[in-house]
């Protein structure tokens, strides 16, 4: 298996043909995999606001007060709406905002990003990411492809690149069932290749300042298994997202 | 940056020269980062054990009557008593045992597999995973070392691979502070290269049907950033953790 970032891509502005700009930078081949990041994915899909296009409804209001109380420092309530209007639920509300996206995502602000935005004050992840993969895939020689974003989880410090979106592939291989080479059932019975996939990128992304948002995954084989497209945990399962419903930050 | 499995690998037994056995079959680099499945870590410092190894305490026994009453069949309590003596806390009871290890690292069943275990019932993690991970180092011509495991997240479906111990290079990269190439300061602070290494070795790993353990990562490099040892989290600051400990399941 071999990585390499797309070499030369420009600033990405709204309306620019993603697929199209990463198609004539590289020699794609059928069976790779090529991890886009969001942030391209939504500068090329015009997901990049103001503040003033989120004026405060009370509600946001309430969120940016506390979170301002705790952080001793002023905090827009405008970024407060944004972050609500792209979720489904505040499953935190403080010290940090943890929300679900729209479209199933569980991550801090909605994924909203302030800290690399030319054209406005927020970038917002794609609203749909597996159809945004799904039409990039449509332009490029290449016949999967994964829209990656970074973000932090519980129990380990640090980010680590994860698929928000995906095309031409499942997300997890399914492995139950299936024996090892002595015969014994395998120990790992779902694994999710998106977002492995995402993190290995992310390992050549870096490398770039920022600069080499796309990778290219060369010569890594789905295999015989079976696959699966669940990806994000709905509620009922998922045992952490009910205890945070239930618990409140004490500062 | 390329990836593959070290080729050849017997079967590991206790007392198995690991870094003998993978430096002989692959001309590793000095630059090489080795990344080495938990469970062959586990097989050659003979962390396998049978479930008669752990007789039940009383606490043992009413965790294992919880979990059978909520699965429906019957739960050996010295596995349950095996999980208690490789943890520091029982964050979780039901609906399965979420713990922390001894070192550090949050999962279930404190990582015990017993679905991989030639002689005996049980194979425990190594029981200090950046320790084994350095005299790998020692033995071996490459100079970074991560010995990695699966597991869940709370949030997404599926197993991705993670970092349980490293040797030679940092936990993370630390973009605090640094600017991408317009001058704008980083998005992503921290980024946790160890955990993204073990999930690309993963996917080279899956394919061997658990017969690859051992994955070469070549040309890839840390990079002129401030490096951070900072892996799993103290529960001050994990706000997850904190949640749990006040949650119980309502079957």
């Amino acid at each position: 298996m071999e990585l390499f970032a797309v070499p030369g891509l420009p600033e990405i502005r709204d309306g620019d043909d993603l697929a199209a700009m990463i198609d004539e930078r590289v020699d794609l081949r059928e069976g790779d995999v090529v991890v886009v990041a969001s942030t391209v994915v939504s500068k090329a899909e015009g997901r990049t606001f103001d503040l003033s296009d989120f004026p405060a409804s009370e509600r946001a209001e309430a969120v940016a007060d506390r979170l301002a109380e705790i952080a001793g420092e002023e905090k827009d309530p405008r970024f407060a709406q944004a972050v609500i209007e792209e979720s489904t639920e505040l499953i935190m509300e403080a010290p940090f905002l943890l929300t679900a996206t729209r479209f199933g995502h569980i991550g801090v602000n909605a994924g909203i990003d302030q800290s690399n935005v030319p054209d406005g004050d927020l970038l917002l992840l794609p609203e749909r990411p597996s159809e945004s993969a799904a039409r990039i895939r449509e332009g490029i020689a290449a016949d999967r492809v994964v829209v990656s974003d970074t973000c932090g989880r519980p129990f380990r410090h640090g980010q680590r690149g994860v698929a928000i979106g995906w095309a031409g592939l499942p997300a997890s291989r399914d492995w139950r069932g299936e024996r090892d080479r002595d015969g014994r059932e395998m120990g790992v019975t779902v694994q999710n290749v998106i977002d492995e996939l995402a993190s290995a990128a992310n390992l050549v992304a870096g490398e770039g300042d920022g600069g080499t948002p796309v990778v290219v995954v060369r010569d890594w084989e789905f295999g015989d298994h079976d696959g699966s497209d669940n990806h994000f945990r709905e509620v009922e399962g998922d045992f952490v997202r009910q205890a945070l419903r239930q618990w409140t930050f004490d500062d």
